[in-house]
């Protein structure tokens, strides 16, 4: 029965990303949760390993494969038939066998933002007792690499994904008429800033970001969108997969 | 000479917030300017010892004072003098007989989110080489405490400041119909959450984020709102200051 549950933000690309409450939370924990199939990154399992290394934690490793998910579903079915077969799959992963202990799973970037293992966890029953550990998130990764703020002075920061941008456009708020939002688009891979006006916008993208095989781009979007196009093919076709995220601001960047 | 400037992200209330990227660059540094008075809150300056102390660094450390801010000018000009200011006391605590090498500075929480490190930087002449390592935020600290999501699933997230949100309300997107919108509201002393529609809002609050002395509630804005008003007032009481951040919801918190 797991009665504590850990969930430990990795951040995206380094070992060194972890905090030192990530590391001592390996080291405490039982158990811990390693997915090895089923992520499309393999990249993703060898940087776990290379986490729990550099933790050198005695913890027992119980390793799941990920479920596959149904196409033929509807998409908000398809996530929740998914995400009970991971739950089912963690479980089978300690069977009665598992130390008795904290459980810990390693998360990509922070476990609060565009994660579902928390959503994953609220299915297990008995519910155990949650604890979560932040991480670095792409957001961060994307802005310290660039060396740039990510709010502006007192301006508002918008977070949003591919999916909604290409359905809704550039956030329209009639209360902020000076657009001086903020705005970062993460789980994009049709480089959806091309459809915005690109007059005055400007981009800082990044991939494979906080990895030695980290790429930057910035400028304004009509002298550099195509340049980041490629560079993304590019960078995606060398290393197989590729995450990226950006940031996208009206006007020029503040620099006082 | 200034060559090179790290801006060290520190989490919000714990040394174990510090990444181990940041543990390094705080022992790779040949300085780390530390300022000392002018800042509110005493317990920054202790925190900042703490985490030197858990680095071991042997770097030397410079201590500087924050300059007053002049009440008489307006906001922006406010702000601009004393960025001015507080780069020409980085530079007087630095001198001539300051070993030569890179310069680490402590930043509270992330040094991308509200915080204007980056943007005093950028003063410095001639200007350093920066480098910027990320830190947990208070907004991560606030969702790991709770141990929610930040992100609805595929939803997008508004952060913003009590200022924003006395001036604007609720964020009044007409392409988000649903108002299935996260909103984080920073930088309130007012709790400006009582001047929205309580009508199925949801806060999660948090002050002390990360610290011994956290404190936490949740709920409907409408059961829960006079709490936190007097657990804030309590809680500043006893220690002498406050931050604090929270997270509004439209409708009940998803769990799966």
């Amino acid at each position: 029965m797991m009665t504590d549950l850990w969930l430990i933000g990795m951040g995206t690309g380094s070992p060194a990303h972890v905090t030192l409450e990530g590391m001592q939370a390996l080291r405490d924990a039982a158990v811990i949760l390693l997915p090895l199939k089923g992520e499309s990154k393999e990249e993703l399992a060898a940087l776990r390993y290379a986490i729990l290394h550099a933790a050198n934690t005695s913890a027992e490793i119980r390793t799941f494969d990920y479920p596959l998910r149904d196409p033929a579903l509807p998409y908000a079915d398809r996530v929740r038939v998914w995400h009970d077969a991971i739950a089912a799959r963690w479980m089978d992963a300690l069977g009665a066998d598992a130390p008795r202990g904290p459980v810990a799973l390693l998360v990509w970037g922070d476990p609060s933002l565009y994660d579902s293992t928390l959503r994953i966890a609220r299915r297990l029953i008995p519910p155990p007792t949650l604890r979560v550990v932040p991480g670095i998130t792409a957001v961060q990764a994307l802005t310290a690499a660039h060396a740039i703020p990510l709010s502006t002075l007192n301006g508002p920061v918008r977070i949003t994904t591919g999916r909604q941008l290409r359905a809704g456009g550039w956030p329209d708020d009639p209360r902020d008429p000076d657009c001086k939002d903020t705005l970062v688009v993460m789980l994009d891979s049709d480089c959806s800033f091309r459809a915005l006006d690109p007059v005055g916008l400007h981009i800082w993208w990044g991939a494979h970001l906080g990895s030695p095989a980290q790429v930057l781009r910035a400028g304004p979007v009509a002298e550099v969108a195509d340049d980041i196009v490629a560079t993304r093919a590019d960078s995606r076709a060398r290393a197989g997969w590729i995450m990226d995220t950006y940031l996208l601001r009206r006007r020029s960047p503040p620099t006082r």
